[in-house]
């Protein structure tokens, strides 16, 4: 429904700085995202003291970016499985 | 296998600057997801031309870790799916 793709505009806080995020997820989800990302900054700044934020936040990426491409190779072959069964 | 599991060392260009990564994944595949990363913060500049680069980077964060929260998502409950099947 279109009623449920309508545009949510949130402020969060990650790593001390406001964003202000639009998309058509909920206000929620966005709240868990960013909470998400500011763990994950914390964690690389607390194994690596020498970095600055935008190193912090680029290897934030990555390491998300890892664990998506990971998990979306699982979900791939998951679905392979799944439709060779079928056949 | 123990062999499997080496550290690696591999050094990647994001957003023009230098990084090493290291870990227990292929220098090939930190090389993808250094190219992913760098490929969505330029995406994002684009979009949105007065953020710097700490700011891209936290929200190139951002955007991955909502893909990667949904993408796994979607494999719960493709297992979830399975389980029951199986019951």
């Amino acid at each position: 429904m279109a009623e449920d793709k309508k545009k949510t505009r949130t402020t969060v806080e990650i790593y001390g700085h406001p964003y202000t995020i639009s998309g058509t997820e909920t206000s929620t989800h966005i709240r868990l995202v960013a909470e998400k990302v500011d763990e994950k900054m914390r964690e690389i700044q607390m194994h690596n003291r020498f970095l600055d934020t935008k190193q912090i936040a680029v290897l934030a990426a990555v390491n998300t970016m890892n664990e998506y491409l990971k998990i979306k190779e699982e979900l791939k072959k998951m679905q392979q499985h799944l439709r060779n069964e079928e056949e």
